[in-house]
C-alpha cells in the first residue's frame, strides 16, 4: 500500500458505517479511523476521536434514524476540530428529512431546512447520495455550508450492476415506480443498454399504494429501481402491476435500504425474486458499492 | 379565569411535560397548547403546532434523553416561527450535557458548548433550572441566545419544602453530598432554618462512590439534597455515611429525577425513607413544583 498523500483526508467513521468507510479509504489510500461512541443510561452521548487529528477530515455516517445519530455526529465534529482538524466534511450517504421539503399541512415545520441548516453550520461540506430532492435542484440550497455541498447520483453504479446482472437475459426492462423518477430511470436504462418504463403511483392509504402502467409489453425480466425502500409497499405494488402485465422475473434495486420493520416480508410477498441495495446504509442486501463514487469526489476536492 | 393579557406568551409543550406546562400557564393565566409529535418507522420525526401561533411563545420540554428529543424540539421551533411566532423561548427545566464542560480525556468534544450553541441559535432565549455549571458562572456563557439565557435556582422551593416537611422534628440537618454544593446547601439550610453539612465525595469506580463527613453529630433527621439523581449511587453512599454517624431518619430531595434503570432500588436499599423530586422531569417522586419559579421569570420578561 502506498503511503497516503499529505492532502488526502483521514476518514473517520462510526461503527455502523465502517465497511463503506474502509472501502472508500482503501480506494483513496487514505487512513480510516473509528469514532468511539458511548451512550450513558441517562441518554447522553459521548464520543472520542484520536487525540491529534489531521487537518482534512471526513466523518462518514449515514443519517438514517437521524434523531439518535445527529447529536453524536455533531459532537464528533466538535471533537475533531478541537483535536486539530481544519476542514470537516460530512459524508452522509443517506440523509434523512429530505422529503419534508414544504409545509404539507398547516402547523408543520420544513424539516429539510432545519437539518440542512444545522449540518451546513457544523460541517464545511456535506456529501450525500441520491438525496430525495423534489422541489429544489441542488443540495447546496438546503445545506448552506462553506464549501459546496452535493448530492451524488448512484445512477452509473446501478447501471453497471443492471448491465452485468442481465447478461443472461437480453429482454430486460428497467422500471421506475413513479413518473417523477423518469429522468433518473431513463439515465440508468440508457447507461445499461435497456428499455425502460415508469409507473403512475397513487397513495390510497398510509401504507397502501397502487401503481399503474400505460403501455408495457410482457418483457421476460424487469428490474425495479427506486431511491428509498422504507415500508416496502411501493416495491410490492409495482411488482404486482408488472405481473399483471405478464412479466414473471422481477428483481429490485434500491439505493437506500431503510427497510422499516416488516418491509422485507412485504417485498417478498410482493413476488420480487432478487432484492439488492447500494451500501449507503449497511444491510445484508448491499450489493452495489457507492465507495468509488465517494472516493472520486473526495479525491477531486483534495 | 381572566382572559390572558395580550403580551403573555402561549406555552407550547410536548406530551411528557404537559403537567408542568399546565401549572405554569395557569399561574400566568396564559394559554397552554400541545405540540403533536410523531415518529415514523424510519426514525424521522414530524411535529405539528397550531396553524396560527402567537407572537410570543414558549416551548416547554425537559431535555433529558437529549439525543432523541433535540431534533423534534428544533422542528417545533421552526414550525412555530413559520406559523407566526416572533420570539421563541425554550424552557428546558432539565438541560442535558452540562457536565461535559471541558475535555476530560484527549479526543473528546465539549458537549456543553455544542448543545448550547445549537439552542442559542434556534431559540431567542433558554431558561433552565439548576443547570450543572461547574467551571462557569452563567448559562449565557454557554447558550449564546439573542435574549439572555438563565439557569434558575430551585433553592427557595426546596427550602420551602424542607421547612414545611420538618415541622414535626426540630433537629433536622440539610446534607449536601459533596463540597462543591456547599453554597447551594447553605442557602437552602438558611432559608429553611436548619443546620447543614456537606460531605467529601470520592468516586472509586463507574457506579462506586464513597462519601465521608468530618464533624457531624447524630441529628434526629437528615435531608440529603442533590441536583441530579442518575444512578442513585451518590444518594445511597451519602445515606450510608449518615447512618454510620447515628442518623436514623434520612430523606432525600433531588431537583432532576433522571433515575436510570435500577436507580430507585439502589436508593431504597441505601436506606432512604422518603425520596422527593422537583417536577423538572415528570416522575412519580415529583413533590416540589418549579412552576411558580418559571412563571415568575416569564411574567417578568413579558
Amino acid at each position: 500500500m502506498r503511503s497516503p498523500p499529505a492532502i488526502m483526508p483521514t476518514i473517520y467513521c462510526f461503527e455502523e458505517s465502517a465497511i463503506l468507510a474502509r472501502k472508500t479509504a482503501s480506494i483513496l489510500h487514505a487512513r480510516c479511523r473509528k469514532i468511539h461512541e458511548r451512550r450513558f443510561p441517562d441518554g447522553e452521548s459521548l464520543v472520542k476521536v484520536d487525540k491529534s487529528a489531521a487537518r482534512e477530515v471526513v466523518i462518514l455516517r449515514s443519517l438514517d434514524h437521524p434523531d439518535l445519530k445527529l447529536m453524536p455526529t455533531l459532537l464528533a465534529a466538535d471533537a475533531l476540530r478541537r483535536a486539530g482538524a481544519r476542514n470537516v466534511t460530512l459524508v452522509a450517504p443517506y440523509l434523512a428529512y429530505m422529503r419534508q421539503d414544504k409545509i404539507f399541512a398547516p402547523g408543520q415545520p420544513i424539516s429539510q431546512r432545519v437539518i440542512g441548516g444545522i449540518l451546513g453550520r457544523y460541517f464545511d461540506r456535506v456529501l450525500t447520495i441520491e438525496a430525495h430532492l423534489h422541489r429544489i435542484q441542488r443540495l447546496s440550497e438546503v445545506v448552506p455550508s462553506r464549501r459546496q455541498s452535493e448530492s451524488l447520483s448512484a445512477a452509473p453504479a446501478i447501471a453497471d450492476w443492471a448491465r452485468a446482472s442481465g447478461q443472461d437475459c437480453e429482454d430486460c426492462v428497467i422500471i421506475g415506480p413513479d413518473k417523477e423518477s423518469r429522468p433518473w430511470i431513463e439515465a440508468i436504462a440508457k447507461a445499461s443498454g435497456r428499455e425502460f418504463a415508469v409507473g403512475d403511483k397513487h397513495r390510497t392509504g398510509d401504507r397502501k399504494i397502487r401503481v399503474e402502467f400505460g403501455e408495457l409489453r410482457a418483457h421476460r425480466r424487469a428490474i425495479i429501481v427506486d431511491d428509498i425502500a422504507s415500508s416496502g409497499a411501493t416495491l410490492a405494488a409495482t411488482a404486482q402491476a408488472l405481473r399483471a402485465r405478464g412479466i414473471r422475473a422481477i428483481d429490485a434495486v434500491v439505493v437506500h435500504a431503510i427497510f422499516a420493520v416488516g418491509a422485507l416480508s412485504i417485498i417478498r410477498r410482493g413476488g420480487i425474486r432478487k432484492l439488492v441495495s447500494c451500501d449507503t446504509i449497511a444491510h445484508r442486501t448491499n450489493a452495489i458499492s457507492v465507495a468509488p463514487l465517494i472516493a472520486k469526489v473526495l479525491a477531486g476536492a483534495a
